[in-house]
Parts: C-alpha cells; sequence; structure tokens
C-alpha cells in the first residue's frame, strides 16, 4: 500500500527563529499588523510503500530522526494519510 | 481574537525539486526504501490579531501572497484555526 505522509520540522520553542523574525518585520512594512510569534520550519510531503500504517510510521520517524530534523534545535510532527491510487 | 495560522509554502508539481531529490537519495542510502515523490517546502507558523476568521484569513492571503511565497514558483495552502488563550 502507498501512504502519503505530511512532515513539518520546526525549531524549537526555546530556540531563536531569526528568520521568524524577519518575517514579522517584513509583515509589519507591508501594513499586516498584530501579526506575533512568527515561526518557519519546513514542509515535507513524501510518499512511501509499506504493508499497513504503521510500518509507513516506523519509515517516517526514521526519516525524520536520521537525516530531516535536527533533534538538538528542531522537533517534528507528520500525518499519514493512504495516498489515493492514481 | 487571535487567531493561530498554519501555512505551507510548496514548489509547485511542475517544476523540480532538487532539495526533494536530494532527501530522496539520502533516505535511499539509510536504507529507508520505497519513498517516493518527495517535496521540500517551508511551513510557516503564525500568530494574528483580528475582529474574526475572515478578517485573520484576508491577512494570511496578503502575507502569502506578499511575502512568504512566490507565486511563480510555489503555491501555498493554510489553515487558521482559533487560538488558546494563554
Amino acid at each position: 500500500m502507498r501512504f502519503r505522509a505530511e512532515i513539518d520540522v520546526m525549531p524549537l520553542k526555546e530556540i531563536l527563529d531569526p528568520q521568524g523574525k524577519a518575517v514579522k518585520l517584513g509583515l509589519d512594512n507591508l501594513g499586516v499588523k498584530e501579526v506575533h510569534d512568527v515561526r518557519i520550519g519546513k514542509h515535507i510531503q513524501l510518499e512511501v510503500e509499506a504493508a499497513d500504517k504503521a510500518e509507513a510510521e516506523q519509515k517516517v520517524e526514521l526519516a525524520c530522526k536520521k537525516l530531516l530534523a535536527n533533534l538538538i534545535m528542531e522537533f517534528y510532527e507528520y500525518k499519514i494519510f493512504e495516498a489515493e491510487m492514481a
């Protein structure tokens, strides 16, 4: 079966996010006021073949831990869906 | 009222995603096989003050169009929630 994973990798709350600060300033300059707590991370979409959802989760966990997220500075969260057959 | 927006900015389907290709290769090398269609984009979280959800959406649209996404190469999608009062 084929599963689709939607993964977010974000900077940890304790860590400054200069890119987010820059976007906040940019929005102020554009006239979009009253925006707070801008944080910027990565969004990863992928499809994975697996026998069941548990196996797909295992693969996505491994991908996040070993490659996609730097766990010292980032955390990840993901959702897994059954992919529609094309 | 305060709303929280979760925004994804992703490369258009028609456009090559070399970062996604690199991650796919990296996963192969890690032994995570049978992964397809890896695409990498940005995930932006922000909070915005607005009178209602419609106004919050308007602000987020503007932020996406004017600052966060390059509409020639990227598309965006977002969800808006009422933020919990802290």
